[in-house]
């Protein structure tokens, strides 16, 4: 028998994306959601009561993911699962990454809905803090899941408080008596979870520009996080003569000019480099600076061409540090490997658009996901639905109800096919 | 008959200060004391107490600047100033501005203590906040005073929580009915105020390279502060392609460099330019920055190429703003005019260094002074003491008992003899 023709609202997943983005530390439009804040934990608490009336059985993990599942027949079958994250940097919009959770819960409760028991559990996942915002570690929940995070690196990071990720996490009510025995609650392995499969706004222009509804991601590009700390001796900005200064801030201008000259210099639209944080110190207009932190985004879907930028940026740090007379301290924050989508969930995901007929294409995605760090345990792939101007991270980032709605759908099929029915191991569309 | 000899000690001042310096929102040695904060708070009870400790009588105005008087034998005798500031921007040492205070202290508590009774009144003042740090606006006590900062203007003010200055004055304790009020509470006029001097570290390092115990300063250098602000459309590090960018940061990266070339292009030792104050938003490292804040701080002895420096830059903002399709607003904060100092004060000082025997030079002050306003209402000068390398504004900021004994003694020799004897007009040293 057939899959039962879904209900799925658009409209109504737009409205609660909205609701979710009333939780936020900045006024309405902008979000503003950091780890493990008030904010934080009131979006939880909606996501929980959304996924306890989508019918799902709702359980969390020792890191703060938060689990929606759906029950399978076969209890001993890996679970296919889908999700996204709810976090949200300083001043950004609505949909990045919510779309997948809220999504996500809409496409399980509405198979639910129709009846459909999978052979698989199905299970919608809000992670924990994919953005990197307050410990500087992006996809930590994620991370921990794959296995892919070090207890003794975690460590060492302190938020601007100088509270330790152990230490907030508890504040929120996770965490556990050890640090590892935290990273140990969360660990998922392909034992457990046999396929995934992340909704998500495209954060570009592509679909848009080229009028097209879906995108069917194959690729996610490698991101490298860099820490360049340029220190120089400061001084009153009145009394300290030019000659004899060494200005950290101006360091950090050339250095900031430096990567977008490199990263221009590749000839390739793939390759991408922001310096996105600026802290300066003394930060006060009669001090000349002493001191200027940044941190450097550098990500290319060619590991080795990133990686090349990565060593020039570096190198160029180093010779702009000898001009000024500055001193200098660098820090690879992350260096993650690129992640090619599983067979099996992208060819689901390819039936599903086409039983829908929907225009798509295929494409690459140039920004991080939690999909990155699931795709080491499971076959992992991506849908995209376009968003307003390819506008990401920015209060006035948008997608449409209709979009919402074609995206959700696709992803319900995917999940039913993967999951397998209750009766038969497989879902005719 | 003569003055007789002061009994002052340059190490009981050095431990007073360094004792203030422990009134701090930064582990010591660092001091940072903002207007109105708790600290300040600590630092103003502290000061009160060593005024009454040294037989003063304390009196406070409408916007807090703190008197310590010790009254003349003729009452109607415009009154002899002097004092500075106690509070810091963050990261600041021990010694700028509050050497001006506690050292005033002790010149007139010498003076007191060896039964010298002053025709007119001797007042040592701490200003409220010299530095701009809270509210963007430096010498804010010393303006109200001269009657230099327009009510008007300090309402359109607020600090990083939204507070406005009567807000924060009436929180600490002062403030009036009104802005307007509370500024007619600090007013100051030559009918009361016949001379000012103020005792300070050089911040430079002219002194001390050429082994000078004092400068007796002829001028101070006109200050001009600039506001800028670039504004683009942000956007997700990973996917918004290079070429599709604005970014407000590479825009102000640009123009600190800009600035820095145009002050060195003018050929003058006595011009300098810094931007000192960099807010950069969203500041997150997975984002394209949409916005980028920057002061501006330029200063020359010469106003008319101060002002040519600073139109320049104005230029040169619009220039880079249009060429990085960014917006731009700029805003001139404040283009004080210099100071050049008092025939008699300046002669009372050099009369001491002579008395005293020491080696000194006349110099100009690169750096900002309460005493650039005292000099609107009344003959003003300034005495420097040497510092180590010329840090200032620094954790490292360091003066040594020694010369800030010869500092205080040189400022109690000159107020006596401008402040005049109560039985014979003229002082003799």
């Amino acid at each position: 028998m057939p899959l039962p023709q879904l209900d799925i609202s658009g409209q109504l997943v737009f409205d609660q994306l909205l609701h979710l983005a009333t939780f936020s530390d900045d006024p309405n439009p902008a979000v503003t959601r950091i780890l493990f804040t008030d904010q934080d934990l009131n979006a939880r608490a909606y996501v929980k009561q959304l996924m306890t009336e989508a019918g799902l059985i709702v359980r969390e993990d020792t890191i703060g993911n938060v689990y929606g599942v759906l029950e399978g027949s076969d209890p001993t079958a890996p679970a296919v699962g889908t999700g996204s994250h709810c976090d949200a940097i300083p001043l950004a919009g609505a949909f990045d990454g919510t779309l997948g959770v809220i999504g996500g819960i809409a496409a399980l409760g509405a198979l639910r809905d129709v009846g459909f028991r999978p052979r698989a559990p199905l299970e919608v996942v809000m992670f924990t803090s994919e953005e990197p915002t307050r410990f500087g570690l992006s996809c930590s929940g994620s991370r921990a899941m794959a296995g892919a995070l070090e207890g003794d690196y975690l460590a060492t990071l302190r938020d601007v408080n100088g509270s330790s990720y152990l230490e907030a996490a508890r504040g929120a009510g996770y965490g556990a008596a050890s640090l590892d025995a935290m990273l140990a609650g969360a660990r998922r392995t392909r034992a457990d979870l046999g396929a995934f499969l992340e909704l998500h706004i495209e954060q570009g222009p592509a679909l848009e520009a080229e009028g097209l509804q879906v995108g069917l991601v194959t690729a996610i590009a490698a991101p490298a996080a860099l820490a360049v700390r340029f220190s120089g001796d400061g001084g009153h900005a009145g009394a300290h003569l030019m000659h004899l200064r060494n200005d950290a801030s101006l360091a950090a201008a050339e250095f900031a000019l430096a990567v977008e000259r490199i990263v221009l210099a590749t000839g390739s639209e793939d390759t991408v480099g922001t310096v996105g944080r600026w802290e300066v110190s003394p930060n006060a207009v009669n001090s000349v600076p002493r001191e200027a932190a940044l941190e450097v985004d550098v990500r290319d879907v060619d590991a080795d061409r990133r990686d090349g930028v990565v060593a020039e940026v570096l190198a160029e740090a180093a010779r702009i540090a000898e001009a000024r007379r500055v001193r200098l301290e660098t820090r690879v924050v992350s260096q993650d490997p690129p992640a090619a989508s599983g067979e099996a969930p992208l060819a689901a995901l390819a039936a599903a658009v086409e039983h829908l007929g929907l225009t798509s294409r295929r494409m690459v995605s140039r920004a991080y996901h939690d999909s990155l760090f699931m795709a080491q345990i499971a076959p992992t792939a991506m849908v995209f639905i376009p968003c307003r101007h390819g506008y990401s991270h920015r209060p006035d980032e948008y997608a449409s109800p209709e979009d919402i709605e074609r995206g959700v759908h696709v992803l319900a099929l995917a999940l039913a096919q993967l999951a397998g029915d209750a009766g038969a191991e497989h879902v005719e569309l």
